[in-house]
């Protein structure tokens, strides 16, 4: 894939009540971090409400920082059915929201991710935080849904600017 | 629950490429059809594009008939992991629309669907469309996904307007 000039990445790690969120900013040298965080939902909120705030809170940030890509987490392991069912909604709010903006939109699975940033698949949540902070240059490690986010977007960005041996899958 | 002296009711059968609606104004005395189909997304569309279309027929739906309660199909049976995370995309896709518009959201089982309309918990499809076409006095049986969208609106509308004994699940 050619890169623009400057390209911006959203990346998307869907949960009902803790949607991490990343975005950066790529030139053809560096990966700047735009904004990272939670879409936090309490738990005594309906699961339909949860739902619209992701997809609100994820169309809000689309059209603040204008990203061309969206990377989602793909496959993942879950303990039933019930909590993939619910983890399916999540993204399915996460992906109504990048799709309607016209994103394209890729998912990478964890392990890929985890691979990428620090060497090794089956990494800890912290080891991943604290390379995405090493990486990114941030003055704190972010929180372990943010870091999962900036992981993905930046394990796309590396895999399409430099190396593209197994691109990330189109959804 | 007192009914209203009329009442609209979205039934939605959440699938990623054909999701089945069915809209039944109530009255104190019977139902009426106001709109059924399926939402339909074809084999070469990306998932992405197929939850966006979800979303948009039914935010549509939803504004032209203005109904104030929506019925979901719940728990359901899944063959495996991938089959049940798809399932969950199009329930969330789903969701956003009509909480997003402000309804009422209620889960109902398939199997309790087809207790309270054929009498049998393990009714065939083609059973429930049949019965469904009766019982709203249709001129032709609908499509399995619509007759299962109707049948979870007519359901609901049992369970609240006479017998409350099992009330659906709020989501």
């Amino acid at each position: 894939m050619a890169m623009q000039a400057c390209q911006v990445i959203l990346g998307v790690d869907p949960s009902l009540r803790g949607t991490g969120y990343g975005v950066l900013e790529l030139d053809r040298k560096q990966a700047r971090v735009l904004a990272q965080g939670t879409i936090k939902a309490p738990p005594a909120w309906e699961r339909s409400r949860c739902l619209v705030q992701i997809t609100h809170a994820l169309r809000d940030i689309i059209q603040r920082f204008r990203p061309v890509v969206c990377v989602i987490e793909g496959l993942f392991y879950a303990q039933n059915i019930q909590t993939t069912l619910i983890m399916g909604e999540a993204r399915g709010a996460s992906l109504v929201a990048a799709a309607e903006a016209g994103l394209e939109i890729y998912e990478l699975a964890p392990r890929k991710v985890k691979q990428a940033i620090v060497g090794y698949g089956a990494a800890q949540k912290v080891a991943v935080a604290k390379m995405v902070q090493r990486r990114l240059e941030l003055a704190e490690p972010p929180s372990p849904d943010a870091a999962d986010a900036l992981a993905l977007a930046l394990t796309y960005a590396q895999e399409n600017g430099r190396f593209s041996l197994a691109p990330a899958r189109r959804l």
